[in-house]
């Protein structure tokens, strides 16, 4: 049996670039490890999802883990909270936040908290505590932006917002939608009195008092979600593994997965992150485990912002991070490929299809020479991303048998 | 409309074999004829239910015949008695057995009657019978192994084994699990008193205890499943076809469908089969009926041998057998694939998909000019085995209308 190595280069796939004089920038690329795998092992193509599903991140790497996000995929609120850097464990919720201002009433006087921009991260640490058993962790985002995850045992989506969406208008009771959401409505409804009491006397909130700013004096809850059930991945799979991410999203879907997170602040998830360093963790993973995803982010980064050449660069930064895995062909399938496309041209995700290479000794050989969306046509796979985790488990002898 | 051939070599799919100085050996093989059909024809890869799935025969084949085993496998009870060559209709109930060594007390001295090698094909057929009219019967395996199958209305598997599983201990009664299976327990339990009888009475045994040696005096069931009701060959696809095979599992399966089965002892299922014979048949049935599926095993057992060289002269031989095939592309549509691929250097299925051949007059054409893992990229099909045959129905001119 060999050890799985799955390398996910972020928003990889691209269309023809007018700057690079219509080649894509893989095509463009000095890409040598890369198409020496793809030489010397298979190519082709995998749909994220399935033909032309325009797959966010979040779905993608479910799919591409085996899980599939049109069983799995219960919304946004969750990844958001776990894009924040919040881990959930199966069966915690997640709510999406607003620091807010709300006047002694319990009137909403500005959802935005005047668009607060300093002193948030502390504010969230100070009301992040445990109630009766019961986790309160609160992450902040971009300006009044913050989630809220709820960890414990049996809670319950089926809880209105707080939110009331509008500012004139009272902070709502929090009710259960129906039987269910009961416990967890008081639940929160606890926390959050608790919560506006911290913020109220928070120096954060005083100094801002004082400087004549709103104070973030509530947080106001919405869209909540549950974390998805997924079957541990060591039960579905038989194999251990690791996830390595820059971005604390995938780092977020590991974990959910059950896959061990290694991570250190040198993987920035930009332009500037260590890729040497994440192969070496790789390597050092696969001593002890079977299986390790990696996600190496800038390359969707360089897509959004419309930077083909920047994506080149970071393409061949991480094809010249990746020679060390050329020596693991023979106890391990590596497979690249991305989660979705975002061409260069477009700053957005696209549905199309993936460049895809599996490299690993004995396996079959077909007629790609090069990594790239054009000459993986060349190639024999043609690949649901959903279906790619099975195929590696029979290229490395860990498909079950089916029937005798 | 056309008739249908489809042409399985078992196990044929392979990986890059050392001594073929890294070739499969489709590749290695002298195989003119099928090279033709596929120049002419059309071709490409074929995932074994989907891909990566790593599947045996029984469910594969029940897969290329349009049976999806994944709503109709049943488990491998049924599969292994048709394997012993007990032909099994849908609704029969079919038990893994042990000849075994009993006491009077009825307490297992031996479950396998000290590894009984000679006349248990005398004892099978002595306690094959007919109770009440339900037909009970038994077949022998290797050493003391043996399957019983039980044919008759209303049969349930819900029933419990009557193999204590351990020496010592007693056999046990057979009784239901749940309500529907009542009348099979209270049944097999009267057969298994009977069949007692005459095993303790039969010559056979007689003589073994003269040679000191432990009788087999009992038949112990486990592991009861039921034969899968699979849709009528000829009402699903609205033709009457035959199944030609060496192995009895194969046969089995055919006649699970409802195909007539053509057999005859020089179909051994191994490297001495005649394969003129079959292709005979073949063309003989099909002068009759619109469709015929022949399997050839060789290629698999040369696969489990490790013996590319073997796995190459049996592609040979069989590409010198189909030679008649090729005046048949006017009235007929030949596909040729495999069950499942087990590369010489495994000596086991793998996950690995299909080359795959269809050739008929007047079809599409692609670029393939060789019937091989590799040269098939080349081709237009990429199809997962239970897409299969209603691929060949579209191109014989049967498949019906959807939509107006």
């Amino acid at each position: 049996m060999k050890k799985i190595a799955l390398l996910i280069l972020d928003g990889l796939g691209d269309r023809p670039c007018n700057v690079l004089h219509g080649l894509t920038p893989l095509q463009f690329a000095y890409k040598p490890n890369m198409d020496r795998m793809i030489s010397e092992g298979q190519g082709g193509f995998m749909y994220p999802v399935s033909p032309g599903t325009n797959t966010g991140s979040d779905t993608s790497h479910l799919s591409l883990l085996g899980y599939d996000p049109r069983d799995v995929y219960t919304g946004r609120g969750p990844f958001e909270a776990m894009g924040l850097g919040l881990l959930m464990n199966p069966g915690d919720i997640a709510f999406r936040a607003n620091f807010a201002t709300v006047d002694e009433s319990g009137t909403v006087i500005d959802r935005r908290a005047g668009r607060i921009s300093e002193g948030t991260e502390a504010l969230a640490k100070a009301i992040s505590m445990e109630i009766e058993g019961y986790s309160f962790r609160v992450r902040p985002g971009v300006e009044h932006r913050a989630a809220l995850v709820v960890s414990g045992p049996d809670l319950s989506d089926k809880i209105s917002d707080s939110d009331p969406h509008e500012a004139g208008k009272r902070v709502q009771e929090i009710h259960a939608i129906d039987g269910s959401g009961k416990k967890t409505a008081d639940l929160v409804n606890r926390y959050l009195k608790e919560a506006g009491r911290i913020l109220n006397a928070h120096g954060v909130n005083l100094k801002r008092k004082k400087e004549g700013l709103k104070p973030a004096n509530a947080l106001l809850l919405r869209g909540v979600g549950k974390a998805p059930l997924l079957k541990p991945f060591h039960e579905k799979y038989g194999m251990k593994g690791s996830c390595i991410a820059g971005i604390p999203l995938i780092r977020g879907i590991g974990h959910l997965a059950g896959l061990s997170i290694v991570y250190d602040e040198r993987m920035t998830g930009s332009y500037d992150s260590d890729y040497d360093l994440k192969v070496k963790k790789a390597i050092s993973v696969l001593e002890n485990e079977d299986f390790v995803i990696i996600n190496f982010k800038a390359t969707d980064v360089a897509g959004h912002d419309g930077d083909a050449f920047r994506k080149v660069e970071v393409i061949e930064k991480v094809d010249r991070a990746i020679a060390p895995l050329l020596s693991l062909a023979k106890s391990t399938v590596i497979a690249i490929t991305g989660d979705h496309s975002t061409p260069c041209e477009m700053k957005e995700h696209s549905g199309d299809p993936l460049p895809l290479l599996v490299f690993s000794d004995g396996i079959r050989t077909d007629f790609c020479s090069y990594f790239d969306e054009r000459h993986t046509i060349m190639g024999s796979l043609r690949l649901a991303s959903g279906d790619l985790m099975q195929y590696l488990l029979a290229l490395s002898g860990r498909a079950e048998k089916y029937g005798a």
